[in-house]
């Protein structure tokens, strides 16, 4: 049996998206695709034999599709999640879930009245094969609980467009969610510490910065955030327990020596990085989707790192430690 | 497009194809299987949907078998692939591709008259991102000519069924394969060394063994063969070369410091270790088959390994160098 | 040449020293111990052939004593090292160089009096060879400006008597150095974040606990103090820049392939992984102090240590940013 | 006390041995220095408050001399280490111990008439930390008996002068002593293969060489020697056991991120690489020789790896398997 995808959004993702579901995803084929560029849709759509539809609505109302993998624009998610979760089918939504919190809340609260995990959240480290030996150590025990997570994230470059509030909203969300995911607790605090801020950056932008988190259970978190590195892309997390730490393997690399030198190579993007967590991700989702119930990341993650990161914004502003208040977790997303 | 698959063999690694092509790889399905124990046919036939068929012959003359995978027993091979050539069906096939010289040269000329690429060879090394990224660097000519190869590949143990022949013909072939494809070139000359063999093994069992080749080039190639090495499985390739080295990476593991240790986990066996390799494998087997012209290692490289592994044996026996003797290289092979 | 040493204080870290002028360091001996207990002065010169005598201001003012080694309690350090200026003679003194810092002021202002460098502290830090490397690294420019240093010093234990602000003053205060001395820095506020705890700590101590330091040209560095990491001594340290960082290695080890991992060990204590820094350490205090001029971390490094430690103890008591006030740094101390 | 060591030789070795007892090494000082070349012993001797003296006996007969080291050219070892031994002096010698067997045996058979252990043998690979740890690990047994050991020894660059056999006398050497050190086994035969030779290379080298040796329990040793690498000088070696395998350490090093690279440093030469071990090697021959025995690499380690050496020079030439015949080891020389 295979699953027949509609995609809203037929920007850089949302291309991405469609050749891995059509290459290299088993059980899936992309029938309709939409973009507020109709032109766009079309190109998209042509080579893996979809229909380019008029928009997201029309996708997501579409007979011949089965569920629905959100990739547009940010402001108009929330719009085409709630559409899926109100047509009943299942949704693949990028994140951020919604550009707000209420939006956020409001999905959340559509799905539950839905009674089946209907959305997926586009958190792909959770399926990163690193992060979940990582959890796997965590959750054996052995080590005892945890104290501390060092994080690093950092890009080659940025372009102009990306402000300093952008450090949090589209770069340490991946930390905030993989951070909740593997503790299985809650961010309730955020700190934002700046110092020298490097040459090579627009001028309008902080960076690096340093990025404080506190957990429910009093795990504390550091995270760089250094958007304009120049030598690759590079994430670093060291988990700190009772009894061990836990670190994160860069990605395997042949080691050259040559010239004086032992290298290894470090990747440049994010698509190559995680590259296995993306097939992962889309394997699962696919899964859940021909079995009618989802299990990724769920709205309620989409939901809590939202907010989170609204307060790491403000905490930004502020210089302050800002609180993070979530509403209750309701047990239709027990873990 | 999806390419129908009929699979000849329904052993371990017979399942396990099929697993993939039903549940890893895109683009294909299993829609027939035979075995010589019908009931295992059946059984690893119905959860993917496919038929159970009585025979190999009748797998290849199904007209819904577009394409054949042949995981029968060794002696088996040549028949089945000759088959395929027969019907004009692009076959895989685990190596070896077939267990005597004549047949491997016999297979080479039917593919030959056929006048296209039909067969594949299960060489999954040359899939595994570390071989590629050795070979890419090797290519790139930055490090000047490859002058010698040092091969390490152990198992955690081998059954007592395991024969000292066996190093050569189910472990070596695969160093043999993958040095042949890293240097594009051929052996030519095999010497196997041996000392003191471990407290761990079946007591017929010659292990470890020390194994050394010679390419047409000049490049010396050692390969420490260990199956019974308890720690794991574990394989390591380091290329020297007039300017630099290159080595293959291990797998990447997570860090845990505990207990005094800095510590990395190593994979237990090959199906784990070469995961990668095995989806890349037929991915591009089944991109190949649909287009009607298969890329992957050739029934030449069947025959050459074939070959080669032969006068490692007689080397093993005889204590001395022997000479590896090939025909003639078709042009229809070319680089 | 023999430089003629007598070292004040016979205690674990004295008898130390006094084995390692003794057996490692070329160019010195040990001719006068003291100790506040007689007998354990006696014991601590007998084998190296010293004599014990009756207080620190009888090893000062002995003729045969050539320069001076302090290695009492640290209430004591000031009286001793004053001491030893007044008498002219070079002195060594273990961290800290005073437990106020008024007595770090007094010292440097008779060091300056005094007019030359009479006084060397006992950040062994700066002579470890990886420190040094990174050290290099940056001044080479090649990587641009500084901007974050992340530190990590982990204990496997720490003894009853350690308390919270020992954190500080007796661990941190070695990153507080060597940090200030990488950067070429001052250090100018200071805040301490904590969370839960360990369950492996007496129940008087926080631990662990994330410190955060800014420097004067805006370099943000955080450092985890970790003093019951329980699997071993651990000292991280990696330097970021502008166009990319530099890493503290791990001490080098032999990596052992057994039971399924791939292991090196840790040590245990930081005598082991300072051996060479201490070594190094002696080499350059015997070859300043035989020249009559020494070179190592001065007294103004001392001094400024102790206002940072002292900026740190008041953040962890107050939870918010505190700022380090120093004096306007003599030209005396000129880098 | 203080050991007075004359110094026969003062070549470039010498000279770094004199430099090193001076400033390195504890409870010695150089009193005398000889060399064929007047001036240069005069040029070495001053800096350290040394006699020049005319010749290697009149150092050895100088009553001011305790110990001696020789470092003069291999063909005149034997001679000077000979009347070291007559005048009852604890003797040094730089590796070759001697240039013929005939010369080697006779300086066991001088020592073991002298009835105490006046000789210590240049090899300094077993004070490396390195392989000292190796030697512990397969000392504690836990891996079960020793395999396989596979070397590395690669050298920038070689100079004109060096030819084909020095791969062996020169540079094989410290594989041949510190395998039988590891080991505590003697090397029963060798083997040499050749293949491609490097462009980088005078063209009278076979460069690399494979040099392949089995030891009286039956341990398999390969040995890469590789002297014009080009990327700098490195020392590999990993010992196979039955349970497990013990890897040599590369020594720590910065880690630099930078351009798309995680790199360091690879040393250029074995004054850097193997500092420490001289350093100990030294630390050791001035205690023993202070207390009237010493215990390093002995005369007959000196004599086996001579005749290990001289049976791989002669396999280079001839193609096959070489045996090694050693005389019956005197119990003198018991481990």
């Amino acid at each position: 049996m295979t699953l027949n995808v509609g995609v809203i959004g037929a920007g850089m993702i949302g291309q991405a998206h469609i050749r891995r579901l059509a290459e290299r995803v088993s059980g899936a084929r992309v029938v309709a695709v939409a973009d507020v560029d109709a032109e766009r849709a079309k190109q998209a759509a042509q080579p893996v034999g979809a229909r380019a539809l008029a928009s997201g609505e029309d996708v997501i109302a579409d007979p011949g599709v089965d569920a629905v993998v959100v990739a547009s624009w940010g402001p108009a998610h929330a719009q085409h999640v709630l559409g899926a979760i109100a047509a009943g089918k299942p949704v693949f939504c990028e994140k951020p879930l919604a550009t707000t919190e209420e939006d956020c809340r409001q999905i959340v609260a559509a799905e539950v009245a839905a009674g089946r995990r209907l959305v997926q959240v586009g958190f792909m480290r959770r399926y990163d094969p690193g992060y979940r030996q990582m959890k796997a150590v965590l959750d054996s025990g052995d080590l005892g609980a945890p104290l501390l997570i060092h994080c690093v994230h950092r890009n080659p470059a940025a372009a102009e467009s990306y402000h300093s509030e952008m450090a949090t909203q589209d770069t340490a969300v991946h930390e905030l969610d993989v951070v909740r995911w593997l503790l299985a607790d809650e961010i309730v605090s955020a700190q934002v510490v700046t110092g020298r801020s490097t040459a090579h950056r627009s001028p309008h932008l902080i960076d690096p910065q340093v990025m404080l988190f506190e957990t429910a259970s009093g795990v504390r978190v550091d995270l760089e955030v250094f958007v304009n590195c120049q030598y690759g892309y590079d994430i670093q997390c060291e988990l700190v327990a009772e009894l061990g730490t836990i670190r994160l393997p860069d990605p395997a690399a042949v080691t050259v020596r040559h010239r004086a030198r032992i290298a290894t190579e470090v990747l440049q993007g994010w698509p190559e990085r995680f590259a296995a967590a993306f097939d992962a991700e889309f394997a699962e989702w696919v899964a859940g989707a021909t079995a009618g119930r989802l299990t990724g990341p769920s709205a309620w993650d989409g939901y809590a790192v939202a907010v989170a990161s609204d307060a790491t914004v403000r905490a930004l502003h502020s210089g302050r430690i800002e609180q993070v208040h979530l509403s209750t977790r309701p047990a239709f997303y027990a873990r």
